[in-house]
């Protein structure tokens, strides 16, 4: 039998080594750092995963990498998305022989496609694919997925569950009313671990978050506190992790702000493919500053040596950027009165 | 002591008589039937109630009325936003004469403005208002207010709470934590009900809602039920009153829909000042059938005498629809085949 | 005979006393200097004559007091939207009473509603308007009129024209060509000045934009010197219009920007309804320099007693707001850094 | 010296055979068809090539095919945007080799990236890459590049020009106005033939536009008409090419509509490998007989056998569509009414 899908997924980065190369020795230690820490499974070449930043042979590699060092402790959703149907069709009987328990395969994206392209597109991977696929809809990077053809391709066996990261909850109890009534197994799956707690309370069977891959523990208590109906508790640490979630999320480019604070938990990741500016390496120090500080007050990392500011404050960081903000404003103004801008 | 501001509140349509007047005995009539079906409050002139589709004198006049007739049986949230500054504080004056417990005052629209703008119009109304203010969010036809300027204004007294309406769950979680740690007792209510009972999971007060001015029974139900801890049979109620709201919401042009289904509760609202096409009467006699149906499932109204589809066809409208533009498809493509168009 | 309606049309601001109130005797002096430098038309009650801070009453004021004034000199497109169309049908007798030469009116703003909603509206206008009707366009702060519904609309005798502010060329084009066999008197006006030159040589009849209430000798010109095939002169005072607009548009909320530069002119308008915070006053006076200068180069007006930096600088606005914000972020960055933040 | 980038460039469809590979006999007799009828230079692995359904060494086998096909008689602009900036350079260098003139490189897509990462990673491509590089600007499709990049990236002198797709013409100007004085030589192409008259006005060197793969002697002529100053009948076949881009673009997901039009004139394209689901292969039916309709106004195809609706019908395709609206909706309403929905 089938290993279910269903826990806390997780959708993981690929470390790269100084000549930005897969770093394979890295992965592997990644992949088992993760199983140990709770998830339920992994998610190679995701969004988190940068899998548009890697060539097609590249993005085999890493499945092969992460099925064989999972070598069946979790199973694993294989990111399968390629140029056109045919290479899909090839990468998914690639990763169902690895091992993968199923494919996941993200919306057409760049041209923005209508409903029954979409649909069109996930017909013909379901009537060929020698694996499960999961759909993956993602509003705010590719085509998306709507309610009516979620319907008509949960009609196909082959398509066995979704992962949604629109963020919108009531989009989900849509998707959920429209299916379950013609296919009880389909799988439903979040990808915004903002809502993790409400979500699982609505009917969720799990996520597959970035965040996860940064504290794999708490969203894996999460889960559990939450399925154990202790919710005062959950409540509490999903608030928490939305703090987390937002300074990852909003500080950087996604998912360089996840890279720097899957860093902090000791996974040399590298440097990404994507080159930061002058501007953005300045930043991305201050803010692994601040994910240290918000980390250790979780308990998962050491301080940083120079101190954190008082609990308090790094806790409404969006109000501190407002502050930064009005300071930034008035040195600008200054600047302009004496006529240096 | 004051009445708390919390529980579900009610924003009302405005009955008209057949000259489009405000029809005042049937208002007082429709006060009373909320009351008695258990709303903790009344919220005239909000989106629902069509505030913009009334003069300034007919907006004190409802809200006198209003006032009047619930004659402290439950408290009324005044929506007081008029044309400028001066005239709504001149409102809120007098709606504090009237009884209201609080005024809540939507953010400036029309002209979509910065956050410092909705920041300095929100500042110069709680330094000057006779009676409690309570924010209103509507990003969808309003000027947003984000997170930092709902902060900075909570540190105004008179400013109490915020009605929002983005439907976004983690931006009232946000919102939550920004304000709670300085200010306890702000109030936070939802106006999207799709996700009462995940929003009151989260931390929410209560709501006011437009769903409310139809099935007041039911959402304060939904309420009881999830303040009880009975989250089976409220995730139930959720579901299915999602299924009610999304037909009022996306069949019609807000509040169309809305207006269909108080009719079937025997409220007579007379037509919106908005008229209608003669392609969307038709549409609207289509709606109040399957509005019926729907509500006749709830219990609370008779099946139409030309009877309902099986409940299985109607619980899942979206993917009906669907079909109907299938139907049109084929039909239109058949019509153009042979020239027709 | 009825005046036309082409060329340039002016949407004033209205000059408020220390009050806030209307200030007749400053309005009327800004109507006389507008005629004297050009315009072929007036236009009370738009967007920039910011309509919805006004009462119902004040804004049957400001159409009497500039009808009035100009006296037949130039036609009054007059403003005539209301909170309902009993109300707005009233508007549009007085202004006929008045003299003026016809009304326009904004599609329904707050709700955003369907074309049919937006069709139903006008058409009810158009039926019982005792005066011509100009449809106005503004997607970006009221219900979008779409070229279908242009379309049926123009089939009514009283709706004789259009302003649109898209800024969409190409949708002005669409319009052109789905009305004008129809409708070959039908008047097309764009609301973006941004486009004045190009939307005139794809047949535009003239335009009603803010900045011909800042430089009308400017704006005349510009229609003068295309509509006389001066093109290469007219593409230069284009250019240095769009950098005139895009500050008053881009550097504070509209019309704010506006009124700084109109103020520049020698009219006194006053301080807006809409208060400005602590920060965007400062930002105001910093505003209003930037435009003496840019104005100073037009000749329109004397430079700032401290002079201005040299002309290739404030001719890249957006370049030198670039590097303010990289300065800012260094100086933010450097008091973060020293735990300032 | 190098040729210069200018007039009318055409970005491809790429033949597809009937096993879904290229079919290289088809696209040489395409390039040379596209240069017989009078395009300036040719621009694969654009958009409407469909570049992100190829894989890595199809797009070059493409670029290679093209260049050696075109064999000097016009330049080659070739896209060469690859998962990450090493491969992409690599592409560069065999692209120099193979005689592009340049290349194209779209900005980053999937992620939507800051301008600060926009900048990054486009410097860095100008640091390295042997061969000049224009940017391509496809807001609806990739990250945005804004004026102030622009600028920036204009300071390289590999860099040396844009491709803007936005279809938005003061944005065209404003670039224009921040790039020349630093920069006389950048080249401005517009991407959004919808406009190509006007942009060419204002200043732009070119387009690039899908239309010149289906009607290139007609955008050559719009071309050579605007440049000789015969405005009046540019004007004329301005609007007429808007109906034949209208109908390709919003007919069919991009760039569908296109491939049926290039069809009609007789290059045998295959099918997409974006498969069409059963309603859109007969919506693609009538598409290709309406434009064969348009396509024979222009006097390039004979009319289809079973005749065309007279001109003043298909002249207004929205219109038209608007009528199918309408029945459609009757239809149902009917259906509906009967019960069969």
């Amino acid at each position: 039998m089938q290993q279910p899908i269903a826990g806390i997924y997780c959708p993981h980065l690929v470390p790269l080594d100084e000549r930005g190369q897969i770093h394979e020795e890295e992965l592997r230690r990644y992949v088992d750092w993760l199983i140990a820490s709770g998830v339920h499974g992994l998610y190679p070449n995701g969004s988190t995963g940068e899998f548009t930043r890697f060539t097609p042979e590249e993005r085999r590699r890493i499945v092969r990498i992460v099925c064989d060092q999972a070598a069946g402790r979790v199973p694993v959703l294989a990111g399968a998305a390629e140029a056109h149907i045919g290479e899909t069709l090839d990468a998914c009987a690639e990763y169902a022989e690895y091992g993968a328990r199923a494919v996941a395969i993200v919306s057409p994206f760049y041209y923005k496609l209508s409903a029954e392209s979409v649909y069109a597109y996930f017909r013909e991977i379901a009537r060929q694919s020698p694996i499960d696929v999961t759909l993956y809809n993602i509003p705010m990077f590719a085509s998306p997925i709507d309610v009516p053809t979620i319907r008509r391709l949960a009609e196909f066996e082959r398509i066995v569950g979704i992962k949604d990261s629109s963020g919108d909850l009531a989009f989900m109890m849509r998707m959920m009313e429209a299916v379950k009534p013609v296919r009880p197994d389909f799988v439903f799956l979040t990808g915004w671990e903002a809502l993790l707690l409400p979500m699982l309370l609505m009917g969720c069977d799990g996520g597959t978050h970035a965040t996860s891959g940064v504290v794999p523990e708490l969203t894996r208590k999460l889960y559990d506190l939450t399925r154990a109906g202790e919710l005062e508790e959950a409540r509490r640490l999903q608030f928490r992790l939305l703090e987390l979630f937002d300074t990852m999320l909003y500080s950087a480019d996604f998912p360089e702000g996840f890279r720097a604070a899957v860093e902090l938990r000791g996974i040399r990741l590298g440097n990404s493919r994507q080159p930061l500016s002058d501007t953005q390496q300045v930043d991305r120090q201050q803010l692994s500053h601040v994910l240290q500080c918000i980390l250790a007050d979780f308990g998962v990392v050491e301080q940083p040596a120079d101190g954190c500011p008082p609990r308090t404050q790094h806790a409404s960081l969006t109000a501190e950027r407002d502050q930064v903000g009005h300071v930034a404003q008035m040195v600008v103004e200054e600047l302009r009165r004496r006529g240096v801008m």
